[in-house]
């Protein structure tokens, strides 16, 4: 039975792992600091952000993954220790410090995470209080407390986990993630964490985490805005007891799979939770003259302002659909473009669909989840993104997240 | 006296030209129909949109200004005649023969401009009838009622004239404009008409025009949508008697800082008329590698829906603008970039500027308009862009718009 099976849990549910999360007092009442620690030293991999200016905690995971061993990760909500100079570097290290001292484990194989405002000081007092709190918090059933703990503007946490049979024995991998604003798909987005009992080569899980991010994280888009602290970090501990995984193994196709799956799962949780979001719309282009082409039509109109917001008012308002289309540089002939709203045909050789009623295309506006397809008619190449709408809620949160 | 002088009135304000503002039941109650006729026929230059999408009327004005000469023009609002296939040509040519025929001026003279919905057809029985309407209401003093007629989602009419000495006469220049969503200043952005009494060689009041449009039109964002029917039009029709100017006379400066300063005013007046728009904001660059870099990042920044929100909530939240910065793709050194909010220093190597009180910033948001300047230390090259804020009310109208 290599079937792959849905769990309870999230970032605890593989063996030899151990989670906390707990009120640290960075911001306010909620909890915002989570821990995950590896029973053993495990294989790890990452994907950060590709924005210029990173946080301080993203450089030193930069350097930490050249290693390619983790064995604990803290993160804290409520401060991104991002444009915060020499000092941020300092408090992220000394974060990664306490957390090794704590454990009796090595310094440079602990992970520090952080997510919240940019440019202000981390309030290192609460932090270092938060990290004893933490430690002594650990537990295999923390995993659910861990992913509560990330959260920053998100309604829901965010985790998921499977197993499945691998080399003759049972292989789980779990995640958590956060995100709900701040969210556009150019290379790793958000905090995500995923830990597994496989053991797995460095440098495959690296390959297999990079190419699971470019089909999952790097698919979604809440406001096109990317953030400097975007991390994805997977931790392969290898306590499943199977032999060591990677590309020559038969049953690689089965990990690499379950990799995928948690990512895209994570994604969509991220969508899902978009900042205000009503609509959970699948954006896709097919016929599209290269893969670019395909690329920028579906990114135009997936963070277009006016098509976002006609989705919010539920208003099958296709001209801004194909307006977006035709300013985003792919290659587009007017009278050759076909628009449908899930399966109802809305625009037909660049002009409205004589036959379909106003109120079909209003039928799928009025449900909580549809797709848009886009057939330039031009090419091969096809590209899609799982995005949502922009509500007068999205407008609030962000007016009043930092003061 | 050489010195230019802002004067009464708009579209109607240079010597020989009639206008018309009428309502022809296009859409709603308020007048949608304008009619602008040069008693002569006129020098012309045009600058249309650069979307891959165009409306029939767009389509239809890049072929006749190949001729350089116009006599009218006939504008609606409520229907964009775009995406309206075969029957959209003939009915926006259909418009401009009606026109024709009735002033008894020849067809290819006369050009024909739409702004409104998307995809639906033109209800040519009620755009005829207006038109007879427009061309019986036609009058020296029409251009207000013309500057109104052409509103869509605008708040207020955009019109503005001058006057200057040139060549040893009084040269007159007016114009006005409409737009207010769907504004993204690649190419010509939004509908604008511009009116001068002075005598201009054909191929220099085109150079002039494009010169003209992108330091103005092309620099103003609103929401980061660029239309289909984006339109700006200039005729020249000589009645103010001087010599004909282009770039060998003496007092061609002169006329080409007339048509830069009525492009700026009119592009300020639709920024500052923005769906929504709380906030009036000049973004800045200077220091940037190269001007492709500069040109990045202010775009970068002015159209993020974080940093947009952010204004709107009057939250000096430069963390965000730094943010948006390290994405656009220009060239960034994290900890030699400055930002300041008008001369109020917020960031400065990166970080936040210590000498500086919140409270300080937190004045500056509370302004109408301000500036926001990022100096990337590292090159000579500098960009600007004139936006504003992202509201409640920016999504309450555009999720309504269309049904």
């Amino acid at each position: 039975m290599k079937r792959m099976k849905k769990i309870d849990g999230g970032i605890t549910a593989a063996k030899g792992y151990r989670a906390a999360g707990i009120h640290a007092g960075i911001k306010g009442p909620k909890a915002d600091m989570a821990l995950i620690v590896s029973d053993a030293p495990a294989a790890a991999a990452g994907v950060f952000t590709s924005n210029k200016i990173k946080g301080a905690v993203v450089k030193l995971c930069m350097e930490r993954i050249i290693g390619g061993v983790a064995q604990a990760i803290i993160v804290n909500s409520g401060n991104a220790n991002a444009c915060t100079g020499e000092q941020g570097m300092k408090d992220a290290v000394r974060m990664g410090q306490l957390v090794a001292d704590l454990l009796h484990i090595q310094e440079d194989k602990v992970f520090v995470s952080s997510t919240g405002t940019i440019g202000v000081p981390m309030p290192m007092g609460k932090i270092e209080r938060g990290i004893n709190l933490a430690v002594e918090a650990l537990s295999e059933t923390g995993g659910d407390a861990a992913a509560k703990a990330i959260m920053t503007t998100d309604t829901k946490d965010k985790q998921v986990a499977f197993e499945r049979e691998i080399g003759g024995v049972t292989v789980r991998i779990g995640g958590m993630a956060k995100g709900a604003g701040m969210i556009e798909p150019n290379m790793a987005t958000m905090l995500s964490f995923i830990t597994t009992d496989a053991a797995v080569k460095q440098t495959a899980l690296q390959s297999c985490l990079s190419a699971a991010v470019e089909q999952s994280f790097n698919k979604i888009s809440v406001d096109g805005d990317q953030s400097c602290n975007d991390t994805v970090l997977i931790l392969a501990n290898g306590m499943a007891g199977n032999k060591p995984l990677d590309e020559s193994h038969p049953d690689w196709p089965l990990f690499v799979d379950m990799v995928n799956e948690i990512t895209l799962t994570l994604a969509r949780k991220i969508v899902e939770d978009g900042e205000g979001a009503t609509k959970f719309v699948m954006v896709s282009v097919v016929g599209a003259a290269s893969p670019k082409d395909a690329r920028k039509a579906v990114r135009s109109v997936a963070n277009s302002l006016l098509v976002k917001t006609s989705w919010f008012g539920e208003d099958p308002n296709w001209g801004r659909v194909i307006d977006a289309v035709g300013y985003s540089g792919a290659e587009v002939v007017e009278n050759q473009v076909d628009i449908m709203y899930d399966d109802v045909s809305a625009v037909k050789n660049g002009q409205v669909a004589a036959a379909t009623a106003l109120s079909e295309l209003e039928n799928v506006l009025k449900k909580r989840s549809f797709s848009i397809t886009i057939n330039l008619n031009i090419g091969k190449y096809s590209d899609w993104i799982y995005t949502c709408d922009c509500s007068k809620e999205y407008v609030q949160i962000n007016s009043e997240y930092m003061t």
